[in-house]
């Protein structure tokens, strides 16, 4: 055999340097105690963001550089912009083939697919950030989450998260739910589903073609995350007014999806540093966006003179309602969408009466009202 | 090519294997560059909870138990409860002198010490759970809290939430702030120098003592964390309403406490685990007190019929106004303080603007309120 056959055919990859010395019982046990610890991986990971997108887009690119501090370089994450490697809305296809070994992305983005990941991202008066990750790990959320993807060799982990957003930008005063009629927003998804419902006309356009379709006329009106991604994209020089609160994203959950062969096949220490990793970054971009949306709140207030309104509680009931018809409607899809909104459901009651002597309680007598 | 040319040719790097074979030059460098990988560190942590206590308690056992994992055995943290190896209350000292690596308390407890500590735990009408980590990891809040214990050789890490807490367990209503007016409560720290300014006489009972002194009239009212521990402790037996919210601690934080000379002493690996696995527990104590306070909530309501009652507006409001004269005066104390202060109250007047149109905004409409 030649030394180079002998390096491959002990499997060691990346160690082995000199065997020449030792007897071959010891050779072997010092052969497989090295193995997993000097073996090296390296991971690509596509996402549905531009590369470096503020906010959402550093969550990969921050967890990359964790992770290769933590495994000292074992385990390198090479991080695809949207389009880079596949499509923004390929990431579950490419991660579920194996094309890449991860994803970051937001769940509901795949709901064609698997019908019941909608809850895993956010739905209409559902869950706020707190709320879900609780739901996550101690409410059974997180098992659900694994059995619903679990046909697609894909494993999910949460990934960040923006805190509840804004209701938009409008260019039409909405006194009444009357005024909604008609009204024509870009807004996706299930929040799109109640719009059209109480007379509006939900459609879709993407991020970059927003500004001009807000300025020209095109719609009436577009909603997108908050204050620190809103500033940026300048929809305050397009739009009259900016209306509060997002209730049809109140805590939007992002997702690392992993292939479950390749994290499977990663030894345990680089599985619990890439878990650990994940849960650091969740926290993270929630803080992150936390302390930059008061920040560009401020700025949108006090500098461009945004006027920022409260939806009427009139329309807010009204879409409450219709938001629990739709959501419900979306559980009949089939029995496993059922199971998760019914956890989901008595998580958001009991959590509800938990906060509403806490969380809202508190903020409230804090601001006087 | 020589050999050694030809492994390094090969990006071969790190292993090492049998080292009986090699040159002595070779050798050497060979045993360096695994050093730092092969050594193993025994590390204490000291506590001011009883071992496993639900909740707070957790949080170091769960660390010890994910850096073992993630270090793959070379950081090992061994736990000790309150007292085991030093008082409760002198996990700050134990660190600074290295009697222990690592400490999990509350900053406040040093505030003898440390008088700008109190602020990074919770203050009266201070911040929430997202938002204290918002001020810690984008507002500046953990470079003062290194400042403040930099002469102590103490590195600070957030080491989980509380969340909102109750405002406690009362036998006496409170109708009015004339019902605060000699009473003896159970209220340590800032929030009993508050109720001594409204009339009341706040006094410290060890928390295994509370129940006896609450049942024997001894106190006419204590407050402890919320629903899940509260529950555990019994205290709905002994007494007849349970008011809320908790102003006196809206979201209190924990703290992980590292001996910086111990700290820089670990390679950069193992350094960065230890820092990302306490922000993973960080958020895992606020999922879990999140998810468990709605269990308990609803046991302790539909259970033991307990009375929930809110704190009266009055009573909000005036605590409210003493309370900020109270934090301003300990600002007060020296200049750290005074910058500690300023950082802090700025911080929690940007982001209840913010949280005003976000999550307290949505979490009204959502409740009807």
């Amino acid at each position: 055999m030649k030394r180079r056959d002998l390096l491959t055919a002990a499997g060691i990859g990346a160690a082995a340097v000199a065997l020449s010395g030792c007897q071959k019982q010891e050779c072997d046990e010092q052969a497989a105690a090295t193995t997993s610890e000097k073996q090296t991986f390296e991971w690509k990971l596509v996402t549905s963001w531009p590369k470096n997108f503020p906010g959402l887009g550093m969550a990969p690119e921050r967890l990359s550089k964790l992770v290769d501090t933590m495994s000292n370089g074992r385990l390198k994450i090479k991080v695809y912009g949207a389009g880079e490697l596949v499509p923004a809305l390929e990431v579950f296809d490419a991660v579920s083939r194996g094309t890449a070994q991860m994803g970051h992305s937001g769940a509901y983005y795949w709901k064609g697919k698997v019908p019941a990941a909608q809850f895993f991202t956010s739905v209409p008066y559902g869950l706020t950030a707190q709320e879900i990750n609780a739901w996550i790990n101690y409410g059974g959320g997180q098992e659900l989450w694994e059995e619903i993807y679990a046909e697609h060799d894909v494993y999910p982990l949460p990934g960040g998260n923006t805190g509840v957003q804004m209701a938009g930008w409008f260019n039409k005063e909405i006194n009444s739910i009357e005024d909604l009629k008609g009204l024509k927003m870009r807004i996706p998804g299930l929040g799109g589903e109640v719009l059209k419902r109480v007379g509006g006309t939900p459609v879709n356009i993407p991020g970059g073609e927003l500004f001009t379709a807000l300025q020209t006329g095109a719609i009436d009106a577009t909603e997108w995350v908050g204050p620190y991604n809103d500033l940026a994209f300048g929809f305050y020089k397009a739009a009259k007014f900016c209306y509060y609160p997002g209730w049809h994203e109140p805590g939007s959950m992002m997702e690392f999806s992993i292939n479950k062969t390749a994290l499977n096949g990663l030894p345990a220490d680089l599985q619990e540093i890439l878990k650990v990793a994940t849960k650091a970054i969740n926290q993270d971009m929630l803080d992150e966006y936390t302390a930059r949306n008061n920040a560009a709140l401020s700025e949108l207030v006090n500098k461009h003179n945004v006027e920022v309104r409260r939806l009427p509680d009139e329309v807010l009931a009204v879409l409450k309602t219709t938001s629990d018809e739709v959501v419900s409607e979306v559980a009949k899809t089939d029995p496993l969408t059922q199971k998760v909104f019914d956890s989901f459901i008595a998580f958001r009651d009991g959590v509800s009466n938990w906060h509403a002597l806490s969380e809202q309680a508190y903020i409230n007598a804090r601001s006087g009202s």
